[in-house]
């Protein structure tokens, strides 16, 4: 397979959208972007072996190399729209790519973004997406809106797919009920944009916890200059991790485990039934695990002692220490 | 060094612009797009060894990175603004992100280019660069406008880049100042931005010749459904180049050389003086190499004889005779 052959399995991936001027196929893509909106854009690289286990399927990591973007854009509150893809590959593998260019499309369609653009190059499997969109003017969440006395949210189930990745790699041996849902919390992200784009205008700040929720709360409070206390009896663990691991496990795992693709958000008090009634319409879980003081200091309490995990976080040129 | 450190040294590079909302430091950046104007977007992956030999300078990687994504640009007749990075290294290296940071910054600030985004993995060296930024909404020049009875003409002196490397690679051996001006022209090339951005409103199609312009010409021809005639004898050819190869091998060099990031592009005969004009104003050099034909193929002629390359240009994915 060449090149030229590889593109055009990928070039049907994603929606098609009235927008696009020029798609792939000239020396750049052109896009319109509607009058009283500003551009968002953001990229994530994602290397087989650090950032997923070599063995999981090229569908699995097609989908995951948009999510991981997604993700980023429901942080910001951002409508995505248009994407572009540079994929690392070994060798030219047709079956490899077609497969990829159905998870990328999959999850491409769920969000109508566009793929406009792209390149490859051969070595190690590794993919950057770049993902481009809109936001209205004066809408868009930032880390750094948080104030001392906001509330502090999480969405979803934290540690979910830190645990399935255990599943994954062996780790972690559990009843397939158990193992079959937090393989796919890990496998099939979900990025909440939807969550995101209905937190504009009630959240003070937003992030996406994608390094784990004690690493990426700490961004939270340092970009808003405030400090956080998360109570620990407070975070929401779902079923299958709590019926898997013991509870120290539990913990460790919902504050540090990362690929959860999941929204840490502070907001005001006053928002907390606009934020439930928000979630019980998407039918998502979100839940209210502390709040924003003035000292910037970041502190974890579990019975009524400050909690430190034994190991915090992922530094994509660091050890590993987690995996 | 930390991947955090490495974002330290890479976020200063580039210029600073009043239309970045957010910058690196989100979840996403955040930039403001004029009423009226189009969001051009292109992305272009260069890997140690392929795209470059992997003893050139981490300078010249970093202005390169740029380079080849303004190219795209400038056939475009877009306005270059804002760039996301992501850059695989195999270990982390201080010196080297610095002096990559630096021929980045170099390049950038020649066209108020702002670096919004990035992302850093551990692997081979390679490095991919998003390139964002608009173009009036009527303004746009792609492969696919031009017509039988267009002339073909070229910018600066393809061929010369080509000869660089095999002067950098110890495959040519030239006197000193000969050997200086071809290196550099492959090392530091220079993007036609203010070519293309002229050209918009003459030139009926353009393309960047990054693949050399045999290979080049014939996406042009094949967009725009149109063959091309090539004069091989009006290919304009550096003093440097002509005095260092034979003849045959200066053909070969400036037919199929790549890396030149000249500008291949077509316009009405009516438009020779403008042209001229232009070129005498941005004091460089364009050239009428042929015309356009209705019937499609692609034509290169030397002394009234069709002529073919002995080998015609890159693919990523298959093996790279040239080099």
């Amino acid at each position: 397979m060449s090149e030229i052959q590889l593109i055009e399995h990928l070039r049907s991936a994603g929606a098609s959208r009235d927008d696009v001027v020029v798609g792939i196929g000239d020396d750049a893509a052109v896009v319109e972007i509607p009058a009283g909106y500003r551009l968002v854009a953001c990229v994530d690289a994602l290397l087989a072996g650090t950032h997923f286990p070599e063995t999981i399927s090229a569908y699995h990591i097609g989908w995951r190399s948009l999510a991981v973007n997604l993700s980023d854009f429901a942080a910001m509150g951002a409508e995505p729209r248009w994407a572009t893809l540079v994929l690392s590959l070994p060798q030219a593998d047709d079956d490899w790519a077609v497969d990829f260019a159905r998870g990328f499309d999959a999850l491409a369609r769920l969000h109508d973004v566009a793929l406009i653009g792209g390149d490859t190059v051969r070595g190690p499997v590794s993919i950057s997406v770049q993902l481009m969109g809109v936001a209205a003017s004066d809408k868009i969440l930032l880390r750094s809106g948080a104030s001392a006395g906001d509330d502090v949210w999480v969405s979803g189930f934290p540690g979910d797919a830190a645990a399935g990745l255990a599943v994954l790699e062996g780790r972690l041996n559990l009843a397939a009920t158990a193992a079959d849902y937090l393989s796919e919390r890990f496998l099939l992200p979900t990025p909440r944009i939807a969550l995101g784009q209905g937190l504009v205008g009630v959240a003070s700040a937003a992030i996406d916890i994608s390094d784990g929720l004690y690493v990426d709360s700490g961004r939270v409070a340092a970009a808003s200059r405030v400090g956080l206390v998360i109570e620990m009896e407070r975070l929401p663990v779902s079923r299958a991790l709590s019926e898997s691991c013991e509870p120290s496990e539990v913990m460790e795992l919902a504050a540090t485990g990362g690929d959860d693709y999941e929204l840490l958000f502070t907001a005001r008090p006053g928002h907390r039934k606009a934020i439930e009634s928000l979630a019980g319409r998407l039918n998502m879980s979100c839940t209210r695990i502390g709040y924003a003081i003035e000292e910037q200091t970041v502190t974890y309490v579990l019975e009524s002692e400050r909690w430190m995990p034994s190991h915090t976080g992922f530094d994509h040129f660091a050890h590993r220490s987690g995996r």
